[in-house]
C-alpha cells in the first residue's frame, strides 16, 4: 500500500497526498466510515476521485465479484439477502452493491426490497451500498465499476451487484464481475422470452426463483436448451476453453424460504475454480484492466475537448446556426475536432 | 436539399460526392431500397455514414417522433400495431424502428410480436425496421438515433421507436423522441413498482395496456398519484413552463381488440400541439442537435486518440504491467491523455 501511495504522490504531486492521505489509512484501518466516503468520492465524481482509485488499484482483485441480474420481480433482492446469509454463516464477509434504477425524485420504489435487505444489514461482517441510477449516458456505468472496485479493495470476501436489467445495465455489471448470475422466474411467460436471448450471452448460472411456482420445470428445461443451442452457435465466436469447459448450470430456488440457494453458493466456488483453473479468471481481469483504461482516457480527453480546448464554447456559439438549420450537427462535430485535434 | 448536397462537398470533397451522391438521390426520390441502404450504412457505422446524416439532416424533424417504450409483455408491439393501423386509416405513413433485445444468437425471440406486426408490414404507407442490440457500451444508443433521423428524413408523417427497457434504452429513445409513450400493464404488480419511478421520469403520456384484466383501475391511480407526487417535488428541477402546462395523460388500452387506442393517437395530437405552442418543441430539438454534436464529437476525438495518436499501442504495451499490478489503469490512462493531449 505504502508503495502505491508513494506512486500516487510522484505521480499527481503533493497536493493530492494531502487531500486524500487521512482517508487512505483510515480505508486501509478498515474503517466503514472512510470505505462510506471512498464511495461517496468515487460516485460523486469528485475532485481526486481517481487519486483514490489509482491508491486503492493494487487491493481491488480479492474477493469474489458476482453480478446478480434478471427482470423487475424476480426475487434478485431476496437472493442476494439468501446469499449473504449463507456467507455469512461460513464466516465470510461481504459487500452488496445494488444499482437501483429508482428515480431521485421518488426514492422509495424498492422499500419492500430493502426491508428484506436489512435483516442482513445490521450484520457487521456485511456492507450495503445502494446506488441511484442517472439520467446521463454511460455516466451510471463507469462509476458503478468503479463503486465495486472500492467495496473490493476493501477487503470483502465476496462482493454481490445487484442490478435489475434488461439491456445496458446488466451488460455493465457482467463487465464488473467475475460471475454472473441471471435470475428468472416461471410465470413471467413471455415476457421473459423477449430477455432470455441477452441474458444468456451474459449468464455463468442460471437461477430458476420462486421455483415452487407452476412452469418452473418446463422454464429450466427451455432455459437448458437455449443454453444448448447457443454453445452449438457461439463455438466459432468465442474462445474453445470458454464454451467447451464451463457447463451453465440452471438452478432452482425459492429465495424466500431459503431452499435450494447453498447449490447457488456451491456453483459460486465451482465457477471460481474454474475460472482459475482455465485461466479465463485473468483473462476477465485484463479486458476489464483496459476497459477501466479506455474510460478513463475518455473523462480525461473530453475533459480535455470540452473545457480546456474551447469545445463547449464552439457548440453554445452554433446553437442558433443548429437550429435554424444553417449548419448540421456534424459540420459543427468536424468544426470541433478540426480545433482540437489541428 | 442540393444545398446540403453542395455544403457536404465542400466538406468533405470529392471522393465521398462519388461514393454516396446516387444513394441520396434514390433516397429523396423516395425509394425503399435507397431508406433500407441509408440505414445500414448508419447502422453499421459505415464508411461515409456521418455525411450520409449530414446530407439528410435538413429533412429530419418534420415526422411526429414517438417512443413506446415499458417492461417486456406490456404488449408494446401490439400497441404500436394498433397505432399505426389508426394513421393509416386517416392516410398518414408511418415508419416503425423497433429496437429488439434479441441477441444475434438467438434470432427469433420475438416472433410472435413480429408476426403481430406483419399484418401491418405489407402496408406500402409503412415501413418497419428492427435493430438488433449491441454489447458494445453505448454504440446501440447513438446509431438508433441515427436510424430514426434517417427513417424521419424519408418524409414519413409519424416515426414509431418502440423499446423494452429498463434503464438505458428507454432513456435513450425518449432523448430522440418528442413525445414518449410509457406502456404498463396491470397484473406486473411489484415489478412494475421497481420500474415506474424511472419510466415516470421520461414518460409524455402514460398507457395502462390490457386494461381488461384486474389491477387495471388500481395502477391507473396509483401512477396518477406518482405524477402528481412528482410534479410538486420536481418543480426546483423543471422550467415551470414545462411541468405546469402539461399533465400527463394516463389512459387505458387493450390494444389487441384496439379499445381505447384512438384517446392515445389523441394525446399524441394533443401532446405535439402542446409542444409546438409551449415551444417545448424546440427546446427539445436544441439539445437533440447538441447531444448529436457531443457524440458525433466523441467518435472523431476517438478515433483520433486510439488510433491516429497510438493510444491503443501505449494500451497494448501496457497490458501486461497491467496485469502483474506494476501499474495501474489510472497510470495508464495518464500517459495516454499526457501522450495524446501534450
Amino acid at each position: 500500500m505504502f508503495d502505491s501511495r508513494a506512486r500516487k504522490v510522484a505521480l499527481f504531486g503533493m497536493a493530492e497526498r494531502t487531500r486524500h492521505t487521512a482517508l487512505l489509512s483510515d480505508f486501509l484501518a478498515g474503517k466503514r466510515t472512510a470505505l462510506a466516503r471512498a464511495i461517496s468520492i468515487v460516485e460523486s465524481q469528485r475532485d481526486g476521485f481517481e487519486d483514490v482509485l489509482h491508491a486503492l488499484h493494487e487491493r481491488v482483485g480479492a474477493a469474489q465479484r458476482v453480478g446478480i441480474t434478471g427482470p423487475p420481480g424476480a426475487g434478485k433482492s431476496t437472493l442476494t439477502a439468501a446469499l449473504v446469509q449463507g456467507f455469512r454463516h461460513n464466516e465470510e464477509t461481504v459487500g452488496v452493491v445494488a444499482v437501483d434504477p429508482t428515480s431521485p425524485f421518488t426514492g422509495g420504489a424498492l422499500l419492500g426490497d430493502r426491508i428484506r435487505m436489512n435483516e442482513v444489514a445490521l450484520d457487521p461482517g456485511v456492507y450495503i451500498r445502494s446506488m441511484a441510477t442517472r439520467g446521463s449516458l454511460g455516466g451510471l456505468a463507469v462509476t458503478t465499476r468503479e463503486v465495486v472496485d472500492v467495496v473490493d479493495a476493501f477487503g470483502f470476501d465476496r462482493v454481490l451487484m445487484e442490478t435489475v436489467g434488461v439491456g445496458q445495465s446488466e451488460l455493465d455489471i457482467a463487465a464488473a464481475a467475475d460471475t454472473t448470475i441471471v435470475v428468472l422466474v416461471p410465470e413471467s411467460g413471455d415476457s421473459i422470452q423477449a430477455m432470455k436471448a441477452g441474458l444468456m450471452e451474459i449468464s455463468d448460472i442460471f437461477v430458476i426463483n420462486k421455483a415452487d411456482r407452476p412452469g418452473a420445470e418446463r422454464l429450466a428445461r427451455e432455459v437448458d436448451m437455449m443454453l444448448h443451442f447457443r454453445s452449438g452457435r457461439a463455438l466459432k465466436n468465442v474462445s474453445a476453453k470458454d464454451s467447451a469447459s464451463w457447463r451453465i448450470p440452471v438452478l432452482q430456488t425459492v429465495a424466500e424460504s431459503g431452499k435450494g440457494v447453498s447449490e447457488v453458493a456451491a456453483a459460486l466456488d465451482q465457477h471460481r475454480a474454474w475460472l482459475e483453473a482455465s485461466g479465463e479468471l485473468v483473462r476477465r481481469r485484463q479486458s476489464r484492466a483496459a476497459e477501466r483504461v479506455r474510460e478513463v482516457v475518455g473523462r480525461g480527453i473530453s475533459e480535455h475537448v470540452w473545457q480546456e480546448r474551447g469545445g463547449e464554447a464552439i457548440l453554445q456559439e452554433a446553437l442558433p446556426d443548429l437550429l435554424s438549420g444553417q449548419a448540421t450537427p456534424y459540420e459543427v462535430a468536424a468544426r470541433i475536432v478540426r480545433a482540437v485535434t489541428g
